[in-house]
């Protein structure tokens, strides 16, 4: 298939953020509730903002196994607050100590630094309250599967290992197996919940097929941070919405520092075409996922 | 009933505190595995310390509905894991700037901040893990519903929203309601959290017991607090194992500040009636409860 997205497809993208974004419009609490500021800036650290890729990923693996939308959305809604949670967290002093996300000022920039915190811990548990809520499977067994696959994409065997191993290489220089180990944590391990706790939403997947589609997150969750780093270093400010070129100046390892831009994009390629093979055996019902793993190749912010 | 503790209630506190570090010391990360020097961290912000009240009060729960021993460490550990990432974020620096927690230094003075950032987000992803991995009640419905609850306890609702308003109140001279009202969260949810999920591990109570519970528990959770109130103001650092006098010398509101010393006392002797009343229907099963309301408040650190 080709690389350029159909129209269709563009469609289907701005439904499912506008669908995931009046959802989490509801779930969040209202702002006008004690505490109030608190409320506020966890609105502020999620809503009006993000390519929703998680999202996404796990709406396009649901339509594989005909899951209905109002799970869907809640496993979608539940990733999207995971990975907020730990933009802001991420973005703090101690940490990344970044100014701009989402074109906007960062959340502890905007608030202060113990409400930046304070919102990253209450949207890590407002994921967990939301995948325990709602009904998202035909059982309660299925639906603690879930909760436990979300919480270890989410720990120290997932993404926050994967932090702690990317502050552990600022100023050294990785082999590429230490990279991708550090990267499957820390970007891989919550794209590979999100289309895993999609696929979830609906009719039970024979083993291989589930393989399949394991592969097939594996690899667009790598694509998805090597096409960042090829970002952080080529693209500017203004189109990123957040600080370009910060890798470099936090010294920090990445597929361009170790490979090179062109082979970084090449990796890139090599990547999106291992996902799709992966999908070899879905048949249309796949589509999205296919092109989300276009998407994520050629996406320039 | 005697506020004076039996032996044998104090030979069930040390079973329980051993059988709860086993526990915790066996589902944390060893400190060999990648990350390292993260899940080393985790263990020390975890192991060797702490009253382990919130355990204790989910065995305690979990005896009058019968629950098995091998359900309740579970919900046990999950409860003591979220208090023990509450502490490593409280201590930061941007928050209570505190250096020294259950006699040791705290987390990011052992270590760092960004560490101990991402020791308090794992241990929340770990709880949560653990509620949703273990088998906890008879049926997946039950289950979830007491994940949820552990959840809302946690979150904005709950602890966290408790700790934006405790950091909201500073310099402040809040009302009697309004004080009680953050304590009811910041400390109150995380411990009736752990009396009803410690007695959802068993056989299901009937409304009006549960009701009777919830009671005890809103009482033992804020006499904890005014206990505790009363204890920075009145105990050495060293009995304490924290900094003592640091809510005068941060200028936070406390029980003692606006009732005095001698009023705080009297209040929490009131809440521990109020709690011991609440139990009034219950045979000896609920009496490991009634004895830890006695310790909550005669308890000296």
């Amino acid at each position: 298939m080709s690389l350029n997205p159909t129209q269709d497809f563009l469609t289907w993208t701005r439904r499912i953020q506008d669908d995931i974004e009046i959802f989490l419009r509801e779930v969040l609490p209202a702002a006008s509730l004690v505490p109030q500021r608190l409320h506020e800036a966890m609105r502020y650290a999620v809503l009006d903002g993000g390519k929703r890729i998680r999202p996404m990923l796990a709406y396009a693996a649901g339509q594989i196994t005909g899951a209905s939308h109002e799970r869907i959305r809640v496993a979608a809604a539940a990733t999207e607050l995971i990975h907020c949670y730990s933009l802001v967290h991420d973005d703090l002093p101690c940490m990344d100590n970044d100014v701009l996300r989402r074109g906007k000022p960062t959340c502890h920039v905007e608030y202060d630094e113990s409400t930046a915190l304070l919102v990253g811990d209450s949207l890590q548990s407002l994921a967990f309250q939301l995948v325990s809520e709602y009904t998202l499977a035909d059982n309660g067994e299925t639906q603690l599967t879930m909760i436990k696959l979300l919480a270890q994409a989410s720990g120290s065997h997932g993404m926050a290992g994967g932090q702690a191993m990317d502050l552990a290489n600022v100023g050294k220089t990785p082999t590429l197996p230490e990279l991708e180990l550090m990267h499957i944590h820390k970007t891989g391990a919550l794209i590979r919940a999100s289309i895993l706790l999609g696929a979830y939403c609906g009719k039970p997947l024979p083993d291989e097929e589930l393989q399949r589609l394991d592969r097939y997150a594996k690899c667009a969750g790598l694509a998805f941070q090597v096409v960042d780093d090829v970002l952080d270093a080529e693209a500017d400010t203004a189109t990123l919405g957040k600080t370009a070129g910060k890798d470099a100046t936090d010294e920090k390892p990445t597929y361009v520092s170790l490979m090179g831009a062109a082979g970084a994009k090449q990796f890139g390629q090599e990547l999106y075409e291992d996902a799709i093979s992966a999908l070899a055996t879905f048949d249309e019902k796949a589509d999205h996922l296919r092109h989300l793993a276009a998407y994520i190749v050629k996406r320039q912010y």
